[in-house]
């Protein structure tokens, strides 16, 4: 399924990143849209910080921690990688009724490190009608977190309801 | 794949909430273990912090940005959600190597609500031994996040790598 693509629709999954003004409804949707967000700076205080009070385990809380295990050092939980992702997505993905997970899919295949720079670029990979309301879908996104050596540190997948204009 | 079940074993996994003291290795580890964790109340001000650093969307923040959205009223980021899941597991699933989720799944049956008293409940559905290293397996673990009425509120599905004693 492919939506209308107005030149404003093309320009906005190609070039723009960051915060997000207009407001897409299913009929501007199409599989193999994409996005591209801001960068959040992540530094070693912020992965205490939530390590400290969501995913206190060693690790994640200190290099000395780290230290004999896989990490070797440092390492954000990957909720929060997850988190960041989500803020993210929200300014750059810009679903008119907002970005609502049925079901998700996350991996880590490299650890998040402080110091590095994360960049979400999100596609949507499928787009499914639903067969008992007309006016809605589901559209499934897949969203790499990359660092700023474009290495992928996070993958996520999302089922998504989205709906036709009222 | 079950591993030896000593008395100390099924007591843990059959009896206790909360904090973590035995620590676990693969041989203790078997199919049908379980675990159930402290209980975390969650409150709107709670929801309105998270939502407004990781997932500013309008349903996250206020009853009046819900309205009028599938949630209605205030409803916690999935996110949230996740993140005090992911702190109740640690508390309560003692791993010796740690919780480290190589790829997971996670969903929403159910919005989390302002009031709720959210406890997860987990059990090792899976345990699949490495081929190349004998001392490791991947354990599959499935949470539910239910809250006071025992309503699912979210199920969650982690592989994890697990080690045999040094």
């Amino acid at each position: 399924m492919r939506g209308r693509q107005s030149a404003a629709h093309r320009r906005l999954s190609e070039d723009r990143t960051g915060a997000a003004s207009e407001r897409l409804f299913l009929e501007d949707l199409y599989v193999g849209q994409r996005f591209v967000s801001a960068v959040h700076h992540l530094d070693a205080e912020q992965i205490k910080t939530f390590a400290r009070e969501y995913d206190p385990q060693p690790f994640h809380l200190s290099d000395e921690g780290a230290g004999g295990t896989i990490f070797g050092t440092l390492a954000a939980s990957g909720w929060h990688t997850m988190a960041i992702t989500m803020r993210l997505l929200v300014d750059s993905v810009p679903l008119d009724a907002g970005l609502i997970g049925a079901t998700t899919e996350v991996s880590w295949p490299r650890p998040t490190r402080p110091g590095s720079d994360l960049q979400v670029f999100s596609e949507f990979v499928d787009i499914l009608p639903s067969r008992s309301k007309p006016n809605m879908a589901i559209v499934t996104m897949r969203a790499e977190t990359r660092d700023q050596d474009g290495q992928v540190l996070q993958i996520f997948t999302a089922k998504m309801p989205v709906f036709k204009r009222p």
